[in-house]
């Protein structure tokens, strides 16, 4: 299989990323097949999707006329055969959970051609923790997105049985969508970016939660050193306060480790008051206009 | 003791941190006296200030009739008593070791006002380690600088003995030379950035030292999402790379943590060959014009 080879992209999973995937895939020329369990979800996939197209052509990655068509090159359906018949390569992005990811990579194994590249978007799983289920491990990487509106970093990882041409492949494939592919040369936790964010947030919410000060100093401190527009506190509100707390959680139980765990809870105590960062409005700061975005905060 | 009371600083130590402290204290209207331990030391120390002076008035500190002004409020003396006698603050910039401090600070208290604050600029030790031998232990307290050039953040940090009115009058010290003071409610190895900076840092160095990927796509995966203009490689070239490794490897053996050996010894094979980062035009970035400051270093 070689990039031009490459024609129709199966997304699997119509939420946050399959959305944003499947837009972006479409706007960069590809058929896209977008596979759900139900039509019900795909419909709403499809509104998503026009809203992520919409984001796009806000920020300038392409005009309005040609998402307009690239709108129309997305297909969606809930039979599976279907979804693979023709499929070059798969983007998946099912939910979190690698029972499932396993289970689907064996059954989308039966339908798709034996060339057919598979890639997960997983955020914190590994790929060789499914990998065999696939039926072709040669041919199964991770592509990893951030939110595509905000950076075209993406990660591309194997996992210790997939094929060099696989990588390059794939690598080319996320070059061809405009992406920035950082490749990594093994199986890594959190990749590349996310493993650096952790460290950093873990840091900054141990200091909180510690009480070594405030949550606007912390801000403040990072912010007027590294002089950018938004410290640790402000990033985890854009993230959303449950993911954090998803990740710092599932660490913490599994490395066993006491101030990750206060970190969980400190995080938890927002949830619990209906707090999750800029999506419900309130977190850290209260949006829109948090008061870390006006020009007096470093001094106030 | 009140914010008005205090004309004239002690600051103790010629080096790198003394010059900048020397100069901020000058250029705010305070009458200087620098203090270490002979007088060649101290001839360097005044070439260094002017040097600062120079670098201050580039960044738009100050005017340059300001800073010629501000050179001459600063006289020297490898005289503690002398040094002692008028000082109202004491800012301590001597070399990185407890027991120095501790007597540092008991010989100076000999010869000082008992209402004179006491502050060290320490990077890596807390107060409390010399609190006692410096006989005031109440009023003593951190007030520790970033490169005042490059940013105006500065922490102040007490230890269980320091007094509220020490903190509240150390902190309008700092904003009295135009700083922005994060305090901290507790003593805390790293203080606030710092902590966070080497969280960072350590996530970065443990990626390359496991051979994930290269320092570049590292460094290009973080500028990529965060939109900044250098990346922790690149950050760690400014600091220094022997200031890296120092404290990398006194932390890895303090918590005997294996990975931080690694990323230790990772830094010591640039130290061997005597790559040390913009100081030396050679670290993991060749200076000036590094290539991560190159338009199309996001897609090389
Ligand atoms: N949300 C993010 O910011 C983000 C970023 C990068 C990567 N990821 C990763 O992407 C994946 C999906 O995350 P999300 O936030 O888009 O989740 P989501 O919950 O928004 O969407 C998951 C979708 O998968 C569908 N689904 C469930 N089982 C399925 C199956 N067997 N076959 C096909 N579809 C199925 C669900 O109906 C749902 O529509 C996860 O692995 C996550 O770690 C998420
Ligand atoms: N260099 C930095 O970037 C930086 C930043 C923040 C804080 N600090 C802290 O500031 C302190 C000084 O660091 P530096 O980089 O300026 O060191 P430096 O080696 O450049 O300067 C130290 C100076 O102290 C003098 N000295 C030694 N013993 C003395 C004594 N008994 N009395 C008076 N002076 C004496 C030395 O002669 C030398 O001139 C350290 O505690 C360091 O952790 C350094």
């Amino acid at each position: 299989m070689k990039l031009t080879d490459i024609k129709t992209i199966l997304v699997a999973g119509a939420g946050t990323m399959g959305q944003q995937t499947a837009i972006l895939a479409a706007i960069s020329g590809y058929r896209v097949v977008m596979y759900d369990i139900s039509d019900e979800i795909l419909a709403k996939g499809v509104e998503g999707i026009r809203k992520n197209g919409d984001r796009m052509v806000r920020v300038g990655v392409c005009t309005s006329d040609a998402c307009s068509l690239a709108l129309e090159q997305i297909t969606t359906t809930s039979d599976i055969k279907a979804a693979a018949v023709d499929a070059d390569l798969v983007m998946e992005s099912i939910p979190e959970d690698p029972e499932l990811k396993g289970k689907f990579f064996g059954a989308i194994n039966d339908h798709c051609k034996p060339e057919t590249i598979f890639t997960t978007n997983t955020s914190s799983l590994v790929p060789s923790m499914f990998a065999d289920r696939s039926g072709r491990p040669d041919k199964l990487c991770a592509l990893h997105f951030h939110d595509v509106t905000l950076s075209k970093i993406v990660d591309v990882m194997p996992h210790p049985g997939t094929s060099s041409q696989t990588m390059d492949l794939v690598k080319a494939f996320a070059e061809s969508m405009g992406q920035i592919p950082i490749v990594l040369a093994r199986e890594n936790n959190g990749y590349v970016f996310n493993n650096m964010l952790m460290s950093f947030i873990g840091s900054a919410l141990s200091l909180a939660a510690k009480g070594v000060t405030s949550i606007q100093e912390i801000d403040r401190s990072w912010m007027g050193v590294m002089h950018t527009s938004v410290g640790p506190f402000g990033i985890m509100d854009s993230i959303g306060l449950d993911t954090c707390w998803k990740v710092t959680s599932y660490w913490a139980n599994k490395r066993n480790d006491t101030q990750a765990k206060a970190n969980a809870a400190f995080l938890k105590g927002y949830l619990d008051k209906n707090m999750y960062g800029i999506k419900t409005g309130q977190g850290f700061y209260t949006y829109p206009d948090p008061i870390f975005s006006r020009p007096d905060f470093m001094t106030m």
